[in-house]
């Protein structure tokens, strides 16, 4: 639809969508920088959204049966600062729009979830919101069927633009979401056919709408400019029993003469020129930043328009037993049951007790066995590997379209929209989501964990055939750089246990942190359990400790992880029989150690003996412990890997590899 | 097709078929482990493939005009290494298949490229090679563009399954084939129904044959068991002007009675029972790996199917112009040009003399602007960042359907699918090729990336906006951990230079191996030229070396890399201004660096002074530079990251960080 007949037709519509527009291109040109063609784009859509359908109650925008929208195409973030400030949300005024893109401001380049009330993930990464959004309405879909439909009651609704769907992570989201049926998930497709490079055609020429109908989408198109057929669009979108695509045929940058519907319109600001053109064009003569009050009134009204439905949505929670309710708001503030605690703790006298000799993935799923029934706000799953990652437990039940009840969802071979949508169901509220494949497959994933170490969401990464260890399947499946990627990302736990006390440990801190995620790198191979004496307490909470203690002069420190802890204790064997004392430091999470203080981390590493630290990976992460913290480099050494695996039986690769007891032992007698 | 109409219907096809599925279960057997279900379905589509479609000559597996073969499925191996011997191929023995999956056989768990002749590509991590396809048949488009279709003639086809169709970048590969009409591209896809989860359907509904024709693909559906329909469909799809995708259905484990259907039959060896009851049913009552004389014989006469067609091919290659065979030779090994280091000797004097302040994006458009016109063989492309990544020079022209000739891709947002099609372009042969995205996104590419590394495929991959000097993105697009995360990846040059000089030599190296992948973290701020004196030796090639000498005592030593060795040459004039003598290290490529002996890298580094790196990303890969090589742990810092960043114009940044001179200042004078 025109400009002109879009105002002629539906003038309160049109001033209202142009607030958003007008909005987006000053805040982008007084900032310098920034993408104005995707908010002017789609006014039109969000302005139907928020004005008609969108549920939600802009005074508290962390209402919990609320509509959740997701911008997907987050570099036109002005669109949900505008959302968010027309509509009276707290948290934002017209002063951080002034201050879009600014260090400090809530207004970031892009959306950044936490900064800022009412942006419900972070996005940017194109793809991100999108797969998010599965991992939202999954999240509804599950609560819904604990809690009833008269608490759990609300939709997704995702913009996402061309960028998004040409990512590969669209298709493994679009695909899981088909199959999952879930039916309150709307996509909202900007298809302006253009993107940074041009033309959307000079690299795709995909009929999106057939492609979502094959994965078992319900898909509408319709003119994203006319108001109308967006709103039957979105009436019809929630009659469905499937999710629902509409694309939205819209002019990037709609109203801007000179640069509309090319790529000029995509990623910088328009130029006081373009800017003068577009208020003619619009017929909006108002200084920038300035909206006439009847139209910010008119937003208000929208933000307003939940204000009821929240009271009676209150009536209703405040009316449930006191412990549905106590449930509810432990599981929506992510904190851990009471009962978790003794639950490890008797699984770790268990252990330290009957000494099972189990590969870690298979101690993970003992865990599980006794965790998932006292916490059941998990949710858990795998990229089509269950049996290898062991993340099925007896009592969970598959999610399916049949059963919501269901805590398990076979991911299918997808791991990077797996962990995207375990985002989106810690995110959601009410969930704690943990999923797996193998830890070599965290590479196909890393767009989205990187993500939930950004956001500080606490999903558990179930990393199974850790490292060579995993044997024949050879050096595509095996990580030796993966550890120090995983430990050179910002807020991420990385847990290499090397027992079933410590992967219980592991997990206790993994369940119970609200702000950092976890990757458990899990061993394929039996390992003996190493910690023989139960101690209450949790010593992986330290990051590292003394495993065993040198016997006589204390002359070497072994620090390993893992698999390797049992070669530093049979190490430690060898040269204690030569009189050689040596201490073993094992080292579940490096990141946890840094952050003891130093006389604990002195007393766990003290200046003096030779050091030498085991692991089936490379040395990267290491030069902190064996170089610095009183380490010396005449003094160290380092047993690991220092390229690329190979296919044989794990036994053979470790002595192939030279990651021995023997070759640790002889390093340490190098270096007395 | 039942076992019983196949055997005798088709009595010499079933027996060959049989071969195959006879060996791979034989071989799994004894490893004790490997994957069966996959070769004992697709044997029948293999055997029409090889014996009647593919263009090969099993004496010459490198013939430049072969058809290729690529086993997505990298799992099925024992389908591949049965091929490759049945049909004579050199370099691989029964002996080798009787140690399928043991150290230092080339028949690996998953097919490696390099390790046996053959195998065009590493696959395992699924979907690579479907992806690596599309580069694959890129590459013949392209050179048949150049040198004719008498000499580049072949077809590309891809073996792969539910699992490579349900990762994203099947997607990614799918829409940038039929998008660019890769009419030569045949997928033949396993349509078996199961995954190792079990059934497909407990996370997968899509109608495949959809999807592809929704991406501009046509498609096929057959019958897997049957030769007839295999064979007219093969028929269909070359005569198609698009890519084509044969939907086969089979029967995973076809064969096993008690396991055939199932996710049983997938992963694991058969058992003593379970092949007996094979043997039975096939009516193949032979001793484990032996094959019949006249079926061997059979088989072997397939390999030779293709040798006349490679005789002819060698006269009408003989019959071409020295420089074209020059050319072609030059290009197929993969050389750089004679006129490459003049080129980059005289842009780096001009830019010694010039002292050009420009992004090192910006330079690395510089040095491909004298480059692509000397080395025919590139062919670069961004994934839709074409103008940020400065990929697109004047004379390369766009890769279409319309026009082969092009050399430069629009690979739309794809960074995954670009990375593997890199692969394929560079597996071909004749082709070296680039690409561009942010450095954040590497993220995004790494399954691809790794093996890249693991192969030893000098793909350049150019990326640009290396740190928080992006600016007002903010976190999203800023990387901070992906230096440390690509260094610790085996066998990858990371370059990071400086200016215009170092960015001419990292882009030097990066096309003069043949066996390392190169990441160029390039600046999307203005950076001054600090190589100021012309030096025709590349120096970066020794990964660091002293840029400014200390006047005076040499007290410190600044270490840093791109933009932050500007930083480091403030500080130190800072620093000589009060007297304290300075030295700076430039560090490129820490990776080069290491390998120097260590009489450099003491002349670099020497014992003493106090050690200050400069870096905007975290730490890890410092450690050694700054702990190790004669450091000391009082006696050194780091300016840098230990968080993610923000949103903000990048100078503002830099000071909110501290990544600043003074801060380094401060630093070095705290150590003193």
């Amino acid at each position: 639809m025109e400009i002109a007949e879009l105002k002629d037709r539906f003038s309160d519509h049109w001033s209202q969508a142009a607030a958003l527009r007008m909005l987006t291109i000053d805040a982008v040109e007084k900032a310098g920088s920034g993408h104005p063609g995707m908010p002017m784009g789609m006014a039109d859509v969000a302005t139907v959204l928020f004005s008609k359908h969108l549920k939600y109650d802009a005074s508290v925008p962390e209402w919990a049966d609320r509509d959740r929208f997701i911008l997907s195409t987050g570099h036109g973030s002005m669109l949900i600062y505008g959302l968010l400030w027309l509509t009276g949300t707290p948290g934002i005024t017209l002063d951080d729009i002034k201050n879009f893109r600014q260090v400090g401001s809530p207004t970031a380049g892009h959306p950044e979830y936490g900064h800022i009330r009412g942006v419900e993930t972070t996005t940017g990464p194109l793809g991100q919101g999108l797969a998010n959004a599965v991992g939202f309405a999954i999240a509804e879909e599950a609560l819904r069927a604990r809690f009833g439909k008269k608490i759990v009651d609300h939709r997704t609704w995702v913009l996402a633009g061309d960028g998004c769907l040409m990512e590969g992570i669209s298709h493994e989201a679009i695909a899981l979401a088909g199959m999952q049926k879930l039916s309150k998930l709307t996509v909202l497709f900007d298809d302006n056919g253009i993107s940074i490079d041009g033309d959307v055609k000079k690299a795709d020429i995909t009929d999106q709408r057939a492609r979502f109908e094959a994965c078992g989408w319900h898909t509408i198109a319709v003119d994203g400019h006319n108001p109308e057929e967006i709103d039957a669009a979105m009436e019809e979108a929630k009659a469905q029993d499937r999710p629902t695509m509409i694309a939205c045929r819209t002019t990037i940058g709609y109203g801007a003469p000179t640069k509309q519907g090319t790529a000029k319109a995509h990623g910088s600001a328009l130029g006081d020129e373009e800017i003068a053109k577009v208020r003619d064009a619009y017929g909006w003569h108002h200084a920038p930043f300035e909206i006439p009050e009847d139209v910010k009134s008119a937003w208000e009204g929208f933000g307003r328009r939940g204000a009821e439905a929240h009271a009676d949505w209150q009536t209703r929670f405040d009316a449930l037993s006191d412990n549905r309710k106590a449930l509810h708001d432990r599981i929506t503030k992510g904190e851990a049951p009471k009962k978790l605690a003794p639950t490890i703790r008797a699984l770790k006298k268990q252990a330290s007790e009957g000494l099972p000799k189990v590969a870690t993935r298979k101690a993970s799923e003992m865990v599980l066995e006794v965790v998932n029934p006292v916490m059941p706000e998990t949710i858990g799953g795998s990229a089509d590997l269950t049996g290898s990652n062991n993340t099925l437990t007896a009592d969970l039940g598959i999610f399916t379209p049949e059963d919501r009840k269901g805590r398990y969802i076979h991911y299918g071979i997808r791991e990077h929209g797996m962990a995207a949508a375990m985002n989106g169901l810690w995110l959601h509220g009410g969930v704690r989501p943990y999923g797996g494949t193998f830890m070599c497959f965290t590479d196909y994933a890393r767009g989205a964990i990187r993500l939930s170490a950004l956001m500080g969401v606490p999903a558990v990464y179930v990393m199974t055939h850790d490292s060579i260890g995993l044997g024949e399947d050879g050096p595509t499946h095996q990580p030796v750089e993966h550890l120090s990627m995983c430990r050179a990302t910002p807020n991420t736990w990385v847990f290499r246990p090397a027992d079933v006390v410590e992967t219980a440990e592991a997990w206790e801190l993994a369940l119970t942190t609200t702000s950092t995620p976890s990757i458990l790198a899990l061993s394929r191979q039996g390992l003996p359990t190493v910690r023989t004496e139960h101690k209450t307490k949790n010593l992986s909470a330290q990051g590292a400790y003394v495993l065993a203690e040198a016997e006589g002069k204390r002359q070497a420190i072994l620090m390993a992880t893992g698999s390797e802890v049992e070669i530093a204790m049979k190490a430690r064997e060898m040269l204690q029989a030569e009189g050689i004392g040596t201490r073993v430091v094992s080292m579940p999470c490096m990141e946890l150690f840094a952050e003891q203080d130093e006389r604990y981390r002195k007393r766990v590493l003290p200046a003096g003996p030779v050091r030498v630290a085991i692991e089936a990976g490379v040395r990267q992460s290491w030069d902190r412990w064996l170089l610095g913290e009183r380490g010396r480099e005449a003094k160290q050494d380092f047993v690991g890997m220092e390229g690329f695996g190979a296919s044989g039986p794990a036994p053979e690769l470790y002595a192939h590899f030279g990651i021995t007891a023997e070759a640790t032992v002889e390093k340490v007698k190098a270096l007395l």
